[in-house]
């Protein structure tokens, strides 16, 4: 083994920083009552050795959940996941809403040491190397569950078939007999947007179907997008006869945009949706969707962090759970196909 | 002061009980290493002689918020409510689901007497005699975010106004010219079913309009629960013009059932929900509702204990937050008014 590090000791490490290892002890367990300069050059040296507690040190019966904000229908099946496994194992779920997509703060971070959880799971939100750097510095273990399908490279991540999603939906439509369909995807910068999108594209592809410009959009994920989008796309002459909406909550704002434009769905425009939220079988008509495993995505991550906390070992730092396509109400064959 | 109780000390109720004061701390704090019929004894010396630990005794940096079960579109209101509250005041939410609708499990207490939360916030479920008297005996105050409209006597409690909200609702149909109005309300063992359903009987009565018993139905406040009463209200010749259906979720089954049975929202039945959950307005029809402010509910349960913790008082044990009729797409004038 020869690139095994040498453990160093927390008391070598005080005595090289010219401090006490209980002052040491503090930084470790995100005591405030050090002033901010000193922690940060002691974060230097602890950093700099690659100082590992023990992963057997006594952790609480907590395990952190985080999310950049909470959207309803969404977050709380992967808050259901992670709290089942967690109640499973006698423990409760801390959570916390950073507000900030790319990384929860500074005060969040001393809170996480000072709680001292069995580990932590952040939903869509990644860590800056810095703060990746003081959990493991502590023994604290940590999995994102990753919809968004952009995964840190050396971070346990949980996602799903995003790619395999937008074909199964795409085919579908196809397969009822729709040759003009459109596509709103999520946000231009997110993975899983551009992966359902290659997903359509090559169901289109495949089909060889045309993919004109304008039927490609970039939506928000939330129902506003899919509407105004929608009430575009269903403006033109020649307008699509199916939308694949993305998500879910696109679906909804594109069934609104129909319903004012005079079209029925799915008589004169099919939709599918992307998510299969609980109330998706409760719209009328029932919405078509591409099921994504958010509860088990949530579970399983919860899961690693567990078995990380005790010392065992991940197979493989990414998991992509398959999704489905469920077929209900909300797609039919074109009129005149 | 006549009634002010004599302040007794841990060290004299150790003593009496003939064991040290560090077995007592352990107790208090909620460690599994003192026999469970050690501790349940002494906990009734405890509970004997009203022990108080002063509420300034250090609290950890969270808040602890139990719900019996998770219901996407509305627990969520209530989290966000709750997790602004602790955000502002550098805390986080430890969140449990207790998975029975009267009391949280006797671990749950462990947990919590372990990590000392600044309070306790508990959705729907009550709690026990013996658990409210653990959580007092260690300063750890407690509210109930109590929609269901049914509070405990001696407890802190928020809710909302169900009554003139049932009231709001069915006035609104009647203004619109309806006759023939049925309720679907929640489970009959639930005070806000029954003060829903009251507000729907005095505005009737007061519009001297006559409720046909078969027009009164007890929902489970889900989707299925609603579609199934308004399939057998709508299978009749004498069907009614106007559903109020008690819940968002319930309407969404309403209108289910009347798109089953060939009928228009708002053109044949007009539909009214309760909750505003988020996705109402993005129904197609839009969802007209009334809106009860659950995110606030629960963000005021999270000041009152917030509040209690400082050491401050509650000026009113019961809070009832107003309600709101929202009018949008699903109500209109009946056919042959």
């Amino acid at each position: 083994m020869p690139d095994t590090p040498t453990r160093v000791t927390l008391a070598a490490i005080a005595a090289e920083a010219g401090v006490s290892v209980a002052t040491m002890s503090k930084v470790l367990n995100g005591r405030t009552d050090v002033a901010a300069a000193t922690r940060a050059r002691l974060e230097e040296h602890l950093a700099r050795h690659g100082y590992r507690r023990r992963s057997a040190t006594a952790h609480s019966d907590t395990i952190e959940l985080v999310f950049h904000e909470l959207e309803a229908s969404w977050s709380m099946e992967v808050i259901e996941g992670v709290e089942q496994v967690a109640h499973d194992a006698g423990m409760s779920v801390v959570l916390t809403v950073s507000g900030d997509r790319h990384s929860p703060s500074a005060d969040w971070m001393d809170g996480v040491l000072r709680r001292r959880p069995a580990g932590v799971v952040l939903v869509f939100s990644d860590l800056p190397v810095a703060h990746r750097e003081k959990l493991r510095s502590r023994g604290l273990p940590f999995a994102i569950v990753d919809p968004a399908g952009d995964p840190a490279p050396d971070v346990p991540s949980v996602g799903s078939a995003n790619w395999s999603g937008g074909l199964a939906a795409t085919r579908h439509l196809i397969e009822l007999g729709h040759r003009r369909i459109a596509a709103i995807t999520g946000p231009e910068d997110m993975m899983c947007s551009l992966a359902r999108l290659d997903g359509y594209r090559a169901a289109m592809g495949a089909a060889q179907l045309p993919v004109e410009p304008d039927w490609v959009r970039f939506g928000d994920f939330h129902p506003s997008g899919g509407e105004a989008h929608a009430r575009d796309l269903l403006a033109g002459a020649d307008r699509p006869t199916a939308i694949f909406a993305g998500s879910d909550l696109q679906a909804l704002g594109v069934i609104a945009a129909a319903t004012s434009a005079g079209l029925s769905v799915p008589g004169d425009l099919s939709v599918v949706g992307y998510d299969d939220i609980a109330l998706s079988r409760w719209l009328s008509p029932q919405l078509t969707t591409v099921h994504q495993p958010l509860r088990r995505m949530g579970a399983e991550a919860a899961r690693i962090v567990l078995r990380l906390a005790d010392g065992g070992t991940v197979d493989a730092l990414r998991v992509d759970l398959a999704t489905q396509l469920v077929v209900r109400g909300s797609t039919a064959a074109p009129r005149h196909a």
